[in-house]
C-alpha cells in the first residue's frame, strides 16, 4: 500500500515557485466557487507517520486559500466535555458547514490506531471500529460531504532523515517532542496497524490518498493538486435530480404491528389518578437515584397527527426536575442544520449523563413524512434505518436509556380529534389544511411505521407501540415504561 | 422590601382551582401569541429562600403552558467547560431565542450572593458586583428581552414551619437536603445581604417582583397571574418605530486620530521579508510559551474596506498552529443569531485557554456600519461603547489578551484599490457597488471610527492603529503588537 509512496521524489525550487503560483491562484478560486453557492462541505482528513509533514501541509493550505473560510481541528485527548459524550460526538459538532472546508487533524481513527498498537485492543475489536469509521465515512459520503482522507508517508529511514534534521536546526527542534520520539521507536509496529488500515477503510465513496511525504516541495505540490483536481470534479459534477416519491407500500396483516394493536384500552378516570401519581412518583425516584448521574436518557416521541405526544411529554415531564431535562420539538430545520448532514441537527442535542432529553419528533422523520411525502430520495431513506440504528447503538454504548414511544390511534378517532379541535377556539391553529391532506396517505404512512419498527427495534434501544385512542391509558403506559427502562439500567450502572 | 411579603395570605381550594382554570387557559394563549410571530425572548429568573417553593413554581409553569417551548437551566457550581470561560458566558449560551421562554434558576446573582454571605466578597466588590448585573439586565432589555425577576420571599418562621412540614412527609422530606439545613441556620445573614441587594439591584426595565411564597395557592397564583399581565402587555406594546440615521457627525482634525496618521509608511520588500519572519518567529514562540494555557487571545480586526484586513490575517495565521486557533468572519447574521441579543453571535466565539479566536470585522459593526447606515437607532448604538467595553473587560478579567486593529489607509488609496480589483478577473468578485457607495459616506465614517477609538480604547483592550497604505508595513506592524502583548501577558501570567 505504501511502497509507492517511499520513492524519493524531488522537485527544483524553480520549478516548485511557478507550480505554486499557479496552484494557490487555482485553489483561491475553487474556495471561493464553493462558497459562493453554497451545495456541500468538504472535509479533510490528515493523518499517517510523525514527522511526515501534516502540520506543514495544513499550514500550506491555510497560506494557498482563505483560512477565513477553513476550520481547523485538532483531536487529542478528549476534554471533559468531550468525554461526557459518545467517542463521535465531538467529531459532529466540529463538521464543516455547505461551503466551508473542515481540516480534521487526526480524526475517529486516531484513537483506535493508537489502542491497537499499544494493544490496548482486540483484532476484532479493531476489525469493528474500522467497520463504523467505514459506515460514518460513507454516511457523511451519502449526505453530500466531500470527505479527501490524505495519509502521509515516510519510510523508516526517511523518517529518520527527517527527525535528525528537525533537531539540528534550533529553530525547529521544538516540533520533535519525546512523544514523537517514542513512536519513532515503534515505527514497525505502527506501520503494521496502519497498512491494513489505510487498505480495508479505503472504499469506493471515501478513499485513502497516500502521500509521498519525504520532499517538502514534492509533497506540498502532490496534496495542492490533487485537493484541487477533487474540488473541481465535485463544483462540475451536476446537481442530484430531484427525488419522486417512492410507490407507496402495503403491508400484509399478518405482519401489521399496527393493526395488530388494540387501540382502545379501557381506562377509567379514577384509575388513570391512582396510576399516573404511581407511575410519576417511580419515575422521580428514579432521576433522583445515586446512579442516575451515570447514565443519561434519550425519550423520543413519534406518532400520528393528533396521537396525544404533547400531553404525554407534560405528564412526563411534571415528574421531572425542570433544570434535568430539555425538550426539542423538531419541525423544519434552521438554516444551521440545513447547512450540515441529517443527523447533525439531533447530535447536537444528545445529553450528558445525569440529563433527559425528549425529542418531539425525531430522526424518524426521514423515513415518516420525508419517505411518504417524497422530500427524501429513496437511496437516502432506505439507508437511513442502518444509521439511526447506528446512531442509537452509539449513545446507548455510552451510558444513554434510548426509549422510543409510538403513539397510535385508529383513522376514526384522529376524524374526531381533527374535529374537535377545529370546533374549539383555543384548538384551532393545531389543525390545519395540510393535516386533513395528510390523512389520505394513511395507508403509506401506516406501511412506513411498520417498516420503521421492524427495522430499528433493536435490544438497547426498542420501539414501545402505545395505544392511544384513551389519552388516559397511554399517558400512564409511556411513563410506565420508561420509569421500567430507568430501574432496569439504574440496577446494571457501575 | 420583604415586609409585605410576608403577611400571610390564604386561599381556598375551590377558588383556586377555578382561578388556575382561567389562568391556564390564558398563559397557554400568550405563549402561543408569542410564539406565532417570534419578536422578542422572555427569560424569568427565580431566586429567592430556601424552601420557598422555587422548584414546585417552576413545574407548575411548565404544567400551565407548553413546556417544548419553555427552556429551564439551572446554574450551579460550573462545569469545566464553564469554568474555562468568563463567568457571563455560561448564561449566555442558554438564553432563549426570541419567541421562546427561558427559565434560569439562579442566575448571575446567585454566587455573588452566596460568596457574600460566606465573607469571601468585600462589601465594595459585592457592589461593583451588583453594578456589572445592572449593566447586563439593562442591555438584555434594551435588545428586547422581556426580563422578569421573582424573589421568592418567606419569613424565618414561615421557612422553619415549612421545613418542619416537608420533612415529616415522606414523600417530600427528600426535599430537605443537609445543605438547605445548613442555609436555614443562616436565614439572618442570608437576608442582611439580600435584602439590599434585591432593592438595589431592581431597576426600572428589570425589577425585581417579590413573591409572597408562604401560602402555595397564593404563590402559584401570584406568579401566574403577574407573568400572564407582564407578557400581555408586551406583546399589546406597539413595536418600535424604524431608526433614521443619526446626522453624520464630524470630528474636528485637531482630535481626529485618523487624520494625525501618516498612512504611507516606507518599508521595503527586502526589510519586510526580514521583519516578517522575525516578527512572525516571536509570535509563533509566544504561543508555545509553557504558559500559554493560561491565557487566551481575541484579536479583532477592522478597517476601510480594502484596507488589507484578509491579508494581514493570513500573515498572523501563518504563525499560527493551525488547530489552536479559528477565523470568524462577520457578516450577516444567521437565523439563530437574529433570534438573540446583538452580543450572543460573538459569545458562542468566545476562545478557551490556549486558544486564539481572530475576529474578521466584530461587535464593532454597531457603531461603524450600522450606526451609519442607520441599522441601528441612535439609542442602540449610543449605548454599545460602554456594552462593548463591558464584554471586553469580561474577557480580559478571565485571562484574555484582547487586540483590536484599526486597518486605515486613504481615500486615493482606497480608490485605486478599488480600481485594480476591478481590472484583475480573479479579484473582480471582492468589489461590489456597495463598495463604491459607501465612500460617498467616507467623512461620517471617519467620524463614527474617531468616535469608537475614543470610547472604547481601554487600558487592557486598547486599539491598535495600523497605517495600512504600505500592506507590509501594515502586516508586521500587527504581528508585532500581538507578539508584544503576548509577551507582556505571558511574563504576568500566574
Amino acid at each position: 500500500m505504501f511502497e509507492a509512496a517511499e520513492l524519493e521524489h524531488k522537485v527544483a525550487k524553480a520549478d516548485y515557485k511557478r507550480e505554486e503560483e499557479t496552484l494557490r491562484r487555482d485553489l483561491l478560486a475553487v474556495q471561493r466557487a464553493l462558497g459562493q453557492r453554497p451545495r456541500f462541505p468538504v472535509l479533510i482528513l490528515i493523518a499517517g507517520v510523525e514527522g511526515a509533514g501534516k502540520s506543514e501541509t495544513v499550514h500550506l493550505l491555510n497560506e494557498w486559500m482563505d483560512p477565513r473560510f477553513i476550520e481547523v481541528s485538532g483531536f487529542g485527548l478528549p476534554t471533559e466535555e468531550e468525554a461526557a459524550h459518545p467517542p463521535m460526538w465531538r467529531f459532529w459538532r466540529a463538521l464543516p458547514p455547505k461551503g466551508r472546508i473542515g481540516v480534521f487533524f487526526g480524526a475517529w481513527h486516531t484513537i483506535p490506531i493508537l489502542e491497537r498498537v499499544l494493544g490496548r485492543l482486540s483484532a476484532g475489536d479493531f476489525a469493528a471500529r474500522m467497520e463504523e469509521i467505514m459506515r460514518l465515512e460513507r454516511m457523511l459520503a451519502q449526505e453530500g460531504v466531500l470527505l479527501l482522507k490524505y495519509w502521509f508517508h515516510l519510510s523508516k529511514a526517511q523518517q529518520k532523515r527527517r527527525i535528525k534534521a528537525l533537531e539540528k536546526d534550533r529553530e525547529t527542534s521544538w516540533k520533535v517532542t519525546r512523544y514523537d520520539r517514542k513512536l519513532f521507536e515503534h515505527y514497525d509496529d505502527f506501520i503494521a496497524v496502519c497498512e491494513p488500515f489505510v487498505r480495508e477503510t479505503s472504499t469506493a465513496e471515501a478513499p485513502w490518498t497516500v502521500v509521498p511525504a519525504a520532499d517538502d516541495r514534492y509533497r506540498a505540490l502532490f496534496v495542492g493538486r490533487h485537493l484541487l483536481a477533487a474540488l473541481r470534479a465535485r463544483l462540475d459534477a451536476p446537481e442530484p435530480p430531484a427525488a419522486a416519491p417512492a410507490p407507496a407500500a402495503t403491508v400484509p396483516d399478518k405482519v401489521n404491528v399496527i393493526r395488530a394493536l388494540e387501540l382502545r384500552q379501557a381506562m377509567s378516570r379514577e384509575d388513570y389518578e391512582r396510576r399516573l401519581a404511581e407511575v410519576q412518583g417511580r419515575l422521580a425516584r428514579a432521576t433522583r437515584h445515586k446512579r442516575y448521574g451515570r447514565i443519561s436518557v434519550v425519550a423520543v416521541f413519534e406518532g400520528n397527527d393528533a396521537a396525544g405526544k404533547g400531553g404525554a411529554i407534560r405528564r412526563l415531564a411534571a415528574a421531572l426536575d425542570p433544570r434535568a431535562y430539555r425538550i426539542v420539538p423538531v419541525a423544519a430545520p434552521s438554516e444551521e442544520e440545513r447547512a450540515q448532514p441529517y443527523l447533525w441537527r439531533f447530535w447536537r442535542h444528545v445529553p450528558r449523563p445525569g440529563r433527559l432529553t425528549i425529542f418531539d419528533r425525531s430522526w424518524y422523520g426521514r423515513v415518516l413524512v420525508e419517505r411518504v411525502e417524497g422530500f427524501a430520495a429513496e437511496p437516502d431513506w432506505r439507508r437511513a434505518y442502518a444509521e439511526i440504528n447506528d446512531f442509537e447503538a452509539q449513545l446507548a454504548g455510552h451510558g444513554a436509556v434510548v426509549a422510543k414511544f409510538w403513539l397510535a390511534i385508529s383513522k376514526d378517532e384522529q376524524h374526531r380529534r381533527f374535529k374537535d379541535r377545529e370546533a374549539t377556539p383555543f384548538k384551532q391553529h393545531k389543525i390545519t389544511a395540510e393535516d386533513w391532506r395528510n390523512r389520505e396517505k394513511w395507508d403509506a404512512y401506516e406501511a412506513a411505521v411498520c417498516e420503521m419498527v421492524e427495522r430499528t427495534s433493536t435490544r438497547e434501544a426498542p420501539w414501545t407501540l402505545v395505544e392511544a385512542d384513551n389519552k388516559l391509558h397511554a399517558r400512564v403506559k409511556v411513563i410506565a415504561t420508561l420509569a421500567d427502562r430507568l430501574e432496569v439500567a439504574l440496577k446494571a450502572a457501575k
